[in-house]
């Protein structure tokens, strides 16, 4: 990389890539409110962010803009790095929401430091993009950050929502934004994964109301 | 993508995908012999390939050769995706290894198969790559691979090892391949995660012998 001047400053740089390599095990314990497909154990954010990751990669065909894959790739591998200090919160979560800021912005400042330098600044920077929801990677990586659980969820029979009494207009209004990164991909979710489950009453239909 | 003719092929290739991503859940249920740091629980397939895939980025830049990190991370995120079928088998349960290679090329098929044809091709062929260890991503793919388990094993104090009384000579054979793939890495693992345990007894030290 030409920025260590001696041994001692490449050996502390690894030091610090493998402490926060090992850090990251800790994602593996922060469990979400999405059961998996078999309907008993929820997931966990090391798994969702895997398989968000992995769908990102079959399915870049349907972002509505061009994207950088491996960029994207990236962002959603370490989107949820900060709920090791924070905690997951919830997409129906209103309470929670309002502290989640906050909360991320603390849990980010300890854990992209343990990085070396630049690589605090690249990972966190890709952090905050994918927060902004402005670039096109960081739309269509918040696509499949709801697709995932939809298409989980869709899976159970609407298992989580019917549990938690959820309303067709939350999932709506979370959903906002996917369109935006892969509008072929909310087309199908929204026939496939949201629509039946209103018909059999598993997340209240309070469209008509 | 320019290779379908009509609307119904275009949905037909789009339900193959999902179809899928939604059988690669059952990744989440294949366990490893790892624990996670906290010395309890064991690692499953889709932890164990998302924190693969992250450490390669983190660490790329101690790869022997250039490598292309989309291609490596893609190689990575995927290459246990057959275990769906085949199940995992232990480093060193050497019996298990006898079958492995029948068993995990019928997974392959099927599993694989599920693909619309050219991304089958592209993503098997990545699988065969990854086992075939002679490119720089591969070389660096399994070097994450054998890794990832080692950090986590000494994080646990040699746990793993001890409980199935592993010698050294086996944690040296199944390392073989790693300075392959990152010499630095490969040096800073002995030094850490095992010479270390050797020491302590956790990893029985048969090089006396």
């Amino acid at each position: 990389m030409g920025i260590n001047l001696n041994e001692d400053n490449d050996s502390e740089r690894l030091q610090r890539q493998i402490d926060f390599c090992r850090e990251l095990d800790k994602e593996k314990f922060i469990t979400r409110q999405t059961y998996l497909t078999d309907g008993n154990r929820k997931e966990n954010d090391a798994e969702h962010a895997w398989h968000m990751a992995v769908m990102a990669i079959i399915l870049s065909e349907y972002s509505n803009e061009p994207i950088d894959l491996l960029k994207t790739v990236t962002m959603i591998l370490m989107h949820d790095v900060v709920e090791i200090d924070a905690g997951d919160t919830y997409a129906y979560d209103e309470q929670g929401k309002k502290t989640q800021r906050e909360r991320e912005e603390n849990a980010a400042n300890r854990l992209y430091g343990m990085l070396p330098d630049e690589q605090r600044e690249k990972f966190r920077g890709l952090f905050e993009e994918f927060e902004a929801r402005q670039t096109p990677e960081a739309k269509f990586a918040r696509a499949m950050d709801n697709l995932q659980p939809l298409m989980l969820n869709a899976a159970t029979g609407g298992k989580s929502w019917e549990e938690r009494g959820i309303r067709i207009s939350q999932v709506l209004q979370r959903n906002e934004i996917t369109p935006n990164g892969a509008k072929a991909l909310w087309d199908y979710a929204y026939a496939n994964f949201i629509e039946p489950y209103a018909e059999a009453g598993k997340l209240k239909d309070d469209r008509r109301k």
